[in-house]
């Protein structure tokens, strides 16, 4: 089963590919190896999800922020590829949370994210490498910014 | 017109390549990628542009102090690779700006330095993947820290 | 001399690999990179070195904290490529420090891991490219958190 045909079994709807808010390319390939830009949680109405994890939003609002953001980063490769089956794997994710200064927890909620990935691409090929941090700020206050590292098949 | 000639044109003298102030390299080639460690905004006088964004500076503060460490970076690859005109194009950009907790436009702020590198090697080129967010603190209050990956000619 | 040889020489006894603590591999090899996940300071006891650097913990445990990562990160490489002596080199370092809001010196905190690095591969292959900077928060708060690019011989 095709990982996009996947996607549309988990009624998954991806959002719109997300316009760059700055001076970038949300995908850029070189070699087999697919970098994206910093993603956030958008939605299929075109609003974020907004808020500091373990103040405004608590750890299961940060996890499902994460899933959106997953969604997000898919809809720009897809949008790049033409199809979410040129990926081979998940090479390394950079997770980042706007987090209260006191939260722990933030391998939780980028898992949300990385959940995502496994249920497409499967433990060997859907699991990678990757940090999961606090940042001080995040643009427009988004709940998590994710950039990842694909290889491509 | 070379990225070097394009440089001198527009009077932008590039600041000594900065020390390392720890334990690193400015700059790593494997294969035909160039890595480049964070970057600040060093200024042609060995001083730095400090201060947090949305708190002692300003986002045009910051969009210049930006540019400034795109110029930093630009010293160190020149003096690395002999010339600018070795880079083929910008891959993957991150972009750390030291922000107040409730600054959310740290994308105009890192376009500082994306808006020089697409000065030089234009949109395809000079354009790459991208994330901004803020940290809770850098090194010396400088303003921003850059990191890029290049592709070589 | 081997790495690993060097490693007993130093009395430098690895943590055991840290466990995922969430959804992701703690190291990726694609071609001839090894991509390292986020890795905190593991003591061989299994307990962590915590606290925020500038308020709870000061510079010098700090480093301490540093060097404890990079040895954590040594024993997930080692576990899975089998010896040390396939690294050919420290490509990239991101280093990641859990500190107070004025805290300047990240840099040499971060270098408790570039110098266990520097000792075991020497200067040309053991000093890649690094950024050092301030997070908003780190999970468990762990005192740093560190992923590392390496190249395979």
């Amino acid at each position: 089963m095709s990982v996009d045909a996947k996607l549309q079994a988990f009624s998954a709807v991806l959002p719109p590919p997300a316009k760059p808010a700055g001076v970038y390319k949300p995908v850029v390939v070189v070699g087999n190896l697919v970098y994206t830009s910093g993603h956030g949680p958008l939605c299929f109405d075109g609003t974020w999800l907004k808020g500091r994890v373990g103040a405004e939003v608590d750890q299961a609002a940060g996890y499902r922020a994460a899933r959106q953001t997953g969604l997000s980063i898919l809809s720009s490769v897809k949008a790049h590829l033409g199809s979410l089956d040129r990926i081979k794997r998940v090479i390394k994710t950079l997770g980042m949370v706007n987090a209260a200064p006191d939260f722990e927890n933030h391998p939780a909620v980028i898992n949300g994210c990385s959940d995502l990935f496994r249920e497409l691409w499967g433990e060997d090929h859907g699991v990678g490498a990757r940090s999961a941090v606090g940042m001080g700020s995040l643009p427009n206050n988004i709940i998590t910014e994710i950039e990842v590292i694909f290889e491509l098949v």
